[in-house]
């Protein structure tokens, strides 16, 4: 049976904020064994946990903010807008990707596809 | 060669004006032969032009506006979250789904999956 839709939401609100201000770790705990990340979607998909680790330990140490603006929750699977600001000594990066994900029965991710590209990033 | 930015996001703002108040067989138009539709995520896939036709007439009627809140691009992929206002008599249902779409070389539609459920639905 598919998680429910209040599991689910659980899990987006936990990843969009973990995301901001978690620990890669943290992020992790939040998939499934044997879950995949395609982050932006086009780019090579990560099927380990260890590379799914490595891609969050990227933007661990830095300076964000980050706030879920709309998701969406059907039948086990869901989309989401959110937004992450970046900051880095003056400058101000400000990205809102829509990511797709499939969880299993538990709301675990067993899929994540992050739709964006470099044109979507604004810099202030 | 995937279709490129641009050509994507006219097919995206000509869906969702289309989508508010064009005809079934202009939305049908901005659809590859051989499409399908997901919509909502979960439900049957349509995968004939007889059964996408039919899915759209059945809103051709209604009184509806609506308008692009946020569409995301990643090689040929697409994501983007819509609002879509129907009034019915005195009634207001406001329904903002995230739908996810592929599209051919062309930037025509080659699989539409629309994210909602009905607790999305605002009626006022």
């Amino acid at each position: 049976m598919a998680a429910d839709r209040d599991r689910i939401l659980d899990t987006i609100e936990r990843y969009v904020d973990l995301v901001g201000k978690g620990t890669a770790d943290e992020i992790l705990a939040l998939y499934a064994d044997g879950a995949t990340v395609e982050d932006p979607v086009g780019s090579e998909v990560r099927t380990t946990r260890e590379s799914i680790r490595e891609f969050y330990a990227a933007i661990e140490p830095l300076e964000q903010e980050s706030r879920l603006v709309s998701a969406r929750v059907a039948e086990g699977q869901a989309a989401f807008l959110f937004e992450l600001v970046t900051r880095v000594g003056d400058q101000t990066y400000t990205l809102a990707p829509i990511d797709v994900m499939t969880f299993d029965d538990d709301g675990r991710i067993t899929t994540m596809r992050a739709f964006w590209s470099n044109a979507d990033m604004e810099i202030s």
